[in-house]
This record gives structure tokens, C-alpha cells and sequence, in this order.
């Protein structure tokens, strides 16, 4: 029988390979957000692409109480249920609708791009695929927000890729779909979010769609988890949650102190 | 009706302070790893407790195609799910007998803390617990692999330990018990693995059994997402996959550039 | 090498043997209730036990929207989650406070058997295990309801038992800790629910704990997937669902034709 | 702020009503296969379709331990998870490639009668379907089995539906489909599965395809658990599990007793 095969690590007695590199060398010369880089797409990154990357996973790791995947995974934790269940219940949660528009968001700026390999400019092409996307009644991916009009999180990410000069197509492309959106009437005007902004700047250093998937997966696990452990510390079995009816209790807004990196 | 709290992260329109830090200045500022422990322990680590931290959380990124768990996440793979389908499916593997382990690790050592509190010499705490896990036929927590008689990864998160001078209590007490279980007979005279060590120097750096269980989970999952991608990139549906049975075509071993860090 | 092995079903080509019965023959013969039971218990049901084992699957069948596995499984469903994500979801909801019940409440009926077969009167072996979980700051398992005061489906339950004639020890054990619970001051003095009645009844009828507990995740599984099938089906996707907030809008209260059964 | 609505189950003190039914009626008049049906399709069946709904859940109730799904389970019991984890991580894996083919196989028979009602005989109408899906490169939804050339169970099924009275166009259309395939070159001469018989029957007894996915989740529940359930009591933890290395060692071939209904 042929054997079947695996590119990702190598296990000998005494020995862990990860894409090649023994894994004890790896822990404290890669960050854990340079190692994942290193897992999922085989190479050491470089400077600017590894500060992106965990630019990327940071920018993710959570968004409070409401994300219905977050409640799957409090409501799982209030029946007594083990951290490993509750984090697998919130996974599951990162649904159609939640996260996974990072996919859907490159192939929508991918669908822009092939219109200016083929001659199109940025703001035409930008105004075709809208176009395209409304009149299949489909959201636009990457744009709006449940609570933010202008997304922090995707203005930060686009700052940090100017600086470190990795703006390609993508980028550009979204910026002509934002100014596209910005003309349209209100309801329809919708900002860039985080969802979009990470498609543009994957789309730009070469990630391919099932592997954002993954990012999206393992940028947001943390929160999950953090969540999951203090429903379970803080409150009462089987409770009734009602997402609304919350309030927050924890640090005053702070400042990072200056000199850190 | 009385609202129930959060102490995690505050959302308000196009804010997001997580731990009070405002997520987008946390961006290209902190780490993912260091992020990660903001989230779960509510303050900024010491640089050194943030290098600790990724080494920790590099250290359980893959460990190839056996571990049951990464198992259960490529015969989920192969029925055509979802890759977060996958993970959920491999989270929920990291069972009793497997990463649960950090948490028995940290009661056991604790047992020996207690004893040495109590007037004993690490020596004689260390013998006392293992006679009293060997008597209750439970097997030492934190020692012993299915492949490594020496694991790597163990001794490189010690000697970081040292180098960055947070060696404290439990550290010396799983030492002392890896003296006491090198004099045992063959067989059950097992080395540190990657678990105990863990346990070790998150009891010495404060972090409770429940973010420690936490850590492993999240460490886990870009490995679960690798193995996952790669069976649903690589293999055809429906295969039966026999853990035994594979190769390793991946990168030949190499080095990381000296320069890096 | 030596193969492992497999008692529950024999697969050869044309040929499926569920416990040494050809499938087709059972399809048609069998109720799904009896070839579950079949599955787990190795055995055709008795007539009697094959109509209480389908009364105990038909108890548990939903519960309305409030239970939290209900609740992990449609804020699952929100996102656009597919229906087996949402199912799994739910399952992992049925945690050590709900569902988990049926395990311990028959480990405290056995503790009173335990004292019955050493001599000690159902009456007294009912207080001294009550007292024994209270002094334990331990639930009496099997009592208690967040909604009802008298469970009707522990009642019609007990009465299939009687008409049956398959009553026991364990319900005689838990009507004797009924009157003990009932002389309680208010607060302390709990009715039997759904969980102990099953309990009791699995316990008269030779059903072990780890079967029970597989009995429940199978007879609540239907009511996960209509709850998440009808917020896939009605609702529009991430939406919050706070719990208390909801109408039934359903069927009127209706009786069963007479001649069914 | 307006509630939101749900028609499955009414709960008040002391009461619960599914679909109107108060389930202490339910319990003993109903099976639990026709409570299934009740609770997701609003009504109790006829004498005729509640014993197709029983012999549907039968046919699926288990395959061996070869199939994905039961494997991930067997991989999370063997890691020491609940046996709630391990359904969970089973039922994750009834993917696009496994189980989710009575969805497609509706579509692929409705795709028929569509050509059937424009006025093309049941056999023109079937070659033009398969046509369709080969140029599409897609196989054909219910036909074909890794181990069975003829399906005993698909054959029962259609035998239980000609003596029920309960056959219609879907059952037509894919025995149509049957002798087009049997034309066929070896190789795609594929016979009917069991998911394609069960994608039949619940077409000509108007179950709705999300519904019919709902009953293929629930039909194989009873043997993931019964799987989970005896990797935990018959073999020791972290074991590597083949799934080509296990032998059979339960009860040998035997038939029902005659008067068994």
C-alpha cells in the first residue's frame, strides 16, 4: 500500500520539524504569529510581512460579548461544560455571515482586479464590481459594521502597510471601492471593516483565501477562550444570557506606555 | 433587571478597547503572544514573562499527523466540511489524556509546594508526591511521551527559563521529581515532556491551571488549521486515513538565519 | 500487528448486521426507539421496555428555546452556520448542569441502595443520602426545575413504570427520597424531574450510567435541529437573541386522537 | 421592542406542549420516531408515513466504524473527551461527501420532474439529468457505495413504500435513473445508495430537503454515540487508531423472531 503523505512537521525520536526547522530553535527566535506564518505557508517571513501578520491576528482576537459566536460559546460554558467544548461551540460560530467574509472579500477584490488586467482602471473596475454585487442582491464584502461607521481596526491595518510598503492591487483596489461606496446614498454608504481591510492586505502579501480562513480562525480563539473562562468564573450555571443586558466592569481606557517596541 | 459584567473588552461606536488598551494601538505595538496574555491576565507582560509566553505557545504548534486530535480534525477534513468544522472537531480532542495534562501538572507540583511550605526539602516533597500518584495508580503528571525519551522542547523552554531569570519554585520542585524518576526501574523511570515543563514555568510566572488549559488550546489550533488545510488541499474525499501509514515530503531540516532576533 | 475490535456492526459487501441482524430485516420491524436500544444494549428490547425506552426518548425531546444548548445551537445557527455545526454546538451544551444529571442521579440512587442492601429501611437510606449530599453542599440530583413544580413527564413516566410492571428498587429508592425532599422547609423541598425519573427508571431496567447519558444526547439531538432549522428558517442572520424575549406562535394546545395506539 | 417568535414547543409551569401536543400525552401514544416527525413537521404522520420514518432513522442508525465521522469520534474518545464531545466531533463530520448527499440527491430528482412536468417521459428525463450532472463533472447524487454493489437497505426501503402506498414521482424518477445508469460503461454503472432511496421517499412524502438533512443528523447519532461509547470501554487511551485493522467479534447472524409487529 503507498503511504499517504504530509508537508507540515516531521517527528523522529527527540526531533520536531516544523517545514524543516527543529522546533526548539524555533521557540524564542519566532514570535507565535511568525511561527503560524511559518506553519500555514511554509516560509520564515520576512520583517515587514511577520508585523503584519501579527498586526492581522491582534486586530481579531476579540470584540466583546455580542458576536453570536461568543454567546454560543457562554452559553456552552454556563451549563458546566469543559473549555475545549466551549471553544469548539464558538468555533462552529465563525459562520457565512461572521468571518468567513474574508474569502468572500477576495474574491470580490480579485473579481476588480482581473478588470484592470484587462485594461479597466481602478475606479471603473471598483464601480463594475459593486455594480455586479448589487444587482445580485449580495452585501458587498469587506464593507459595514454592526456598530462601528468608521472601523479602527482596518484604518491601523492600512497605516501599518503604508509604512512598511507592502500596498499592492488589493489595497488599492479597496480604497476605489471605498470611494465608490462613499458616493452612493445613505444606507448604502458603507464603511471598510476589518473583515475587508485583512482581504486587502492577504490579497497583498499572497494569502491565499483558505488560509486567511484559517488566520480568521486562529486570531479569534483567544477571545473565545478568555470569554468562555470568565463566564465560568464569574457567573451562576445555567443562566439565561441575554446579550444586550451587559455592562463593563473592567480597566479605565489606558494608554500602552511609550516605549514599548 | 440587573445587567451582568464584563471585565474583557469594551465595545463603543468605532472603539474597541480590549483590557482598556484601544485595540488599534495594540496593533504593531504588541505581539499576538503578547496580546493573548493581556486578554487572559489583564496586563502587559514584563518582556521577559512576553518571551516566555511565545516560546510557550510555539512550543504545542503542530506535532504532526498522529496526535488523535489532529486526527479527528483530517477525518472531519475528509468528509468535505467546513475547515472550522475541522478545528472544532480537533479542540474537542485535547482530552483528559491529552493537553489536559498542563492542569494536572500544575496540582501535582503544587502538592509538592505544599509539602515544601510545610518544612520539607524539595528532595523529599518530590519523592513523597510521586509515591503518592504511584499508590493511587495515577500516572506523574508531566513526564513520559509516546515518542521522545528526551523532549526538546522541554529543555529549551528551561534553559529560557534561566536565561531570562524567572526560575522559581515549581520549576526546582519538577526537577527534584525528575531526579526521583531517573532513579526509578526501567520503565517507569519516565523524562520531562513539553506538558510538565509548561505547567512548571507557568506556576512560576502566576498563571493559573484554567488560563494555563487556555494556552494549550490556543497554541493548538494554527497546527489543527495546518493539518486540516493540508488534507482537504492534498488528499482526495472520503479516504481512510491510517495514522501509521504516512511520509514526510515536506522541507529537508535547515537552519534559522542567525541574524533573526 | 492485532487488529482491534468491534461488537456493534458487522459490514460485508451487500451485507450490514447491526448486534447480528441484517439492517433491512430490521428496517420495518423494529421502532428506531427499539434499534437504538438494540445498539447500545446488544439486545430486542422486551414489549415493556421497548415502549418505556420510547417514552424516555420521547420526554426529552425539546424543551422550547430557553435551555442554554438550545441557545449555543441557534446563536450558532446566526452566523449561517450549516445544520450539523449547529447541532454540534448544542450537544456540547449538555453540560455537567444540564442533561449530566441522569449520570449522578443514579450514582445517588445507588447510594441508597447500597444502605438498602445492608439493611437499612427505603425511608432511612432516603434521609441519610439526602443528608449526605447536603452536607456535602452537593444538588440532590433528579430534583428541581427551573420552570415546574411538578414535572409532568416524571409523572407519566412513573405511571408506564406501574402499568409496565417494571417498577424496581431505584424508583422505589427515589419515591422514598420524594417524601423525604417534601418534608424540607420551602426552598429545600424539591419535586422529582424528568432527569430523575429517567434516572430510576434506567436504573430498574439495567441501563448503565454511560448508556443513560447516551440515551439523552440522542432523544434531544431532534429538538436541537428543529430549534436551529427554525432560526435558519425565520430569522434573519446575527441577530442578538436574548432569551426571555420570545413568543410562541405555534399550534394551539390540541389533544392526540383517541384510537392512536 | 417586539419578541421574537417561535411555533416548536410552548413551555408553562407544569406544562410543555410540542406543536401543540402536551408531551406527557405524547409519551407512550407516540414512538419516538413519530414524535421526530411531529417536531419537524408539525403534525403527527399517518399510520403509512410514520412507519417509513421509522424504517428511514433504522436504515442509517449505524455503519460500522469505517465511515470519517465515526472515526473523528473515536479519535476524541480515545483522548479521554465526554462522550458529548465525541458525538459532536462525529456529527461534524457528516460533510458535503458524506450524508449531505440527500440534500443534492432531492435537488438531482427535482431537476427530473421539473423536466417531467414540461412534458418529457420519466426515461428522457432521466438521461437528460445524468447527462447534465457528467458534464458538470459532478457525480450523481445517490448512486453508488465504497462497499455495496447493491444496497440492502435502499432495496427496503422502495419494497416498504410499493406495500405502503406511498410511492410518487421521486421514487419513479430515480428508478428511471437506476436503468440509465445500469446502461452505463463498468465503472459508472453505479447502483442506488441508500441516500439516494431516502432522498426518494422523502421527496414523494413531501419532506422538505433541509428537513431531510435534519433526519440523516438524527438517524446516526445513536451509533456515533454507541461507537464513542465503546472505544471508551473496550480500548486503552491515545491508541492510533486503523480504520482497516479491526475485526468483528459480536454476535453472530440472526434473524428477528417471526412475530416481532
Amino acid at each position: 500500500m503507498t503511504k499517504w503523505r504530509t508537508s507540515l512537521t516531521r517527528i523522529e525520536p527527540n526531533k520536531i520539524l516544523v517545514r524543516g526547522y527543529p522546533l526548539d530553535e524555533v521557540m524564542g527566535r519566532l514570535t507565535f504569529g511568525e511561527a503560524i506564518y511559518l506553519l500555514l505557508m511554509g516560509e520564515v517571513p520576512s520583517p515587514a510581512i511577520g508585523s503584519l501578520m501579527e498586526a492581522i491576528l491582534v486586530s481579531f482576537i476579540d470584540h466583546g460579548v455580542t458576536p453570536p459566536s461568543t454567546l454560543a460559546a457562554r452559553n456552552t460554558a454556563t451549563t458546566g461544560a469543559s473549555l475545549r467544548a466551549c471553544v469548539a461551540a464558538g468555533v462552529l460560530g465563525f459562520g457565512r455571515h461572521h468571518g468567513g467574509d474574508i474569502e468572500s472579500g477576495m474574491q470580490f477584490l480579485d473579481a476588480g482586479l482581473e478588470l484592470v488586467r484587462k485594461g479597466a482602471t481602478y475606479h471603473d473596475a471598483a464601480k463594475e464590481i459593486v455594480d455586479r454585487w448589487h444587482s445580485a442582491r449580495e452585501p458587498i464584502p469587506g464593507f459595514g459594521h454592526r456598530f462601528h461607521t468608521r472601523d479602527p481596526r482596518a484604518a491601523r491595518l492600512f497605516q501599518m502597510a503604508l509604512e512598511l510598503e507592502i500596498e499592492g492591487g488589493h489595497i488599492q483596489m479597496i480604497r476605489a471601492v471605498e470611494l465608490t461606496m462613499a458616493a452612493l446614498p445613505p444606507g448604502r454608504a458603507l464603511p471598510i471593516n476589518i473583515d475587508g481591510a485583512i482581504a486587502a492586505v492577504c490579497g497583498d502579501i499572497g494569502i491565499p483565501p483558505e488560509i486567511a480562513n484559517a488566520l480568521f480562525i486562529i486570531s479569534r480563539v483567544p477571545g473565545i477562550a478568555a470569554q468562555a473562562a470568565e463566564e465560568l468564573a464569574r457567573e451562576h450555571p445555567m443562566r439565561p444570557i441575554d446579550p444586550e443586558s451587559h455592562v463593563y466592569d473592567g480597566a479605565a481606557e489606558r494608554r500602552l506606555p511609550e516605549k514599548r517596541r
